[in-house]
């Protein structure tokens, strides 16, 4: 009988290391997460990806093999050498040429590539995204990413920049984003934005259990948890971030004639309360031809899509 | 000696039909345009289209030979089969196989696609889009329309209405635009946007060169020609039209990753008064990694992008 084959898929987070051993199926017959501990420096993380990519492949039994190793990373890397030119998420990764360090760990070829492409590719494979061709995937967390799947592959722009959905502009002169520029997207939906919304409508003196949290450190969870509860308030703001994640879908959907726009990312998890308003808003602002195909869904993986993503980018041999 | 191998490209307007014998490196060696006369029916229309493809191949002689037929044309048409779903500019146009039409009468297949499409295509192959993979192109006329070559190939959506950038939302509450919807970039850079900014600076009282004419009559050719002439009130409103085009590119950009923007149209005659405001605007609010690679340029075919590219398509054989 010939041997199972698998591939490692492995997940770089500011937080998290997940990786696991993934079938030609996607599925994750395997798994392991590790802290990413960026502060003990570059190599020290580099040591620890080398070593998990081995214990893998050392674990394989006689009837299993491992076949390819793929990473995503966040960052700007350049998808034909491993080369990752900075990474926001990982303070000190710059100029890294991650596939040659990985390659002088582990023996092995690591195909590596940003990790919100990674995770759209994922969904794509094998979650929310499956039987379509032109797919758009938006990872609600701290900050907004998002990727691009256009005629069936990942769509990486002229230099690999492509994605930066956040960064739409959807009202000229709306609030202060972290980018330094005004009304992006990311300013409404990304945390901080969320964090605004939540503080402004406290101020207009509703009531909501949110009052007795310090309003510093309300997390998307905290708002989730009052939503299904009936909160007004956490549901107004969850209506409003749909509201406006909506019009920035709706510029996406009008431009690229995608078909599944799958949201995910931990901010995600207010699935319908996002969700919902901003198909409402989706079908307002976009062009008739361009709805009749689309649908916006959430996304299968909620923590998974970069492993199995990762994995699936081996497979691909990095296409 | 072999014969010269020529394509026959075809532009339809709604106010004219723009035909030429095309070589393969772009040039046009014989043109001819008629008036589309639209009100005289699609039959009438489409017989003098088979008429024009017909004299071009008769006047071929010994050293040349036609290897294949394009057509741009506006509206909905699915490029698999040819079929003119709807084209706002056609009025009556609706559900026609184009190509078959012209089989009928011609005997010769017709490969045809949407005018912005094929514009985008001309300006890729032959025009100021040569050299890159990564090309958007946006036509300032009455409406404002777009192409996006990707990976340098057209790229077409799911169902083939990709590039509804005049419809992307670029201020939430913004003018209403003919669409139905508000703050559309139409809405600021499409004709009747352009003409209620010149409403407004009139309205404000400034001395201008335009308040001799009929205000319902200004045409974008009298604002540049008063542009020209240093008039504050033109130069103003131009600078406005780039700033608010520029938001959109700046979306576009950062999403897209794209290395060239191509503009081109009627309106876009009004060259550095449009693209310089654009250019500052779109470096404002586009991130700078996206930013390093790209340029705004004019385009080279300033009418007969739509020929030639229409050409190209027939010798790419529709892709």
């Amino acid at each position: 009988m010939s041997k199972q084959e698998l591939y490692i898929g492995v997940d770089v987070g500011g937080t998290n290391i997940k990786s696991g051993l993934v079938t030609f199926e996607g599925d994750i017959v395997e798994e392991k997460w590790v802290d990413t501990d960026v502060h003990k420096g570059v190599d020290d993380v580099l040591d620890r990806i080398g070593h998990i990519i081995q214990e893998f492949v050392e674990n394989t039994d006689n009837k299993t093999a491992v076949r390819g190793v793929g990473m995503g990373i966040p960052g700007q890397i350049d998808v034909r050498n491993g080369l990752l030119k900075e990474s926001p998420n990982l303070p000190g990764w710059d100029e890294i040429h991650i596939d040659e360090e990985l390659k002088k760990r582990t023996g092995l070829t690591v195909t590596v590539d940003n990790d919100a492409n990674i995770a759209a590719l994922g969904e794509y494979a094998y979650g929310a995204g499956r039987g379509v061709t032109e797919m758009f995937m938006v990872t609600l967390g701290t900050g907004v990413g998002s990727g691009l799947i256009l005629n069936g592959n990942i769509y990486r722009g002229a230099t690999r920049f492509a994605g930066e959905f956040g960064h739409m502009t959807i009202e000229q002169d709306g609030p202060l984003c972290g980018c330094g520029r005004r009304g992006c997207v990311e300013a409404y939906v990304g945390l901080n934005g969320i964090l605004r919304l939540v503080k402004d409508q406290l101020k207009s003196g509703k009531e909501s259990v949110l009052r007795k949290i310090d309003p510093d450190l309300i997390t998307p969870k905290d708002i989730s948890y009052a939503a299904g509860n009936g909160d007004r308030v956490a549901i107004d703001v969850f209506r409003q971030v749909g509201e406006y994640l909506g019009i920035g879908l709706g510029n996406v959907v009008n431009l690229l004639n995608v078909e599944k726009i799958v949201i995910g990312g931990g901010v995600s998890k207010a699935g319908e309360f996002i969700l919902g308003p901003a198909r409402e808003t989706l079908f307002k602002v976009a062009l008739k031809v361009c709805l009749d195909v689309v649908s916006v869904v959430p996304a299968t993986f909620i923590d998974r899509a970069g492993i199995v993503g990762a994995a699936r980018l081996a497979m691909l041999n990095g296409k």
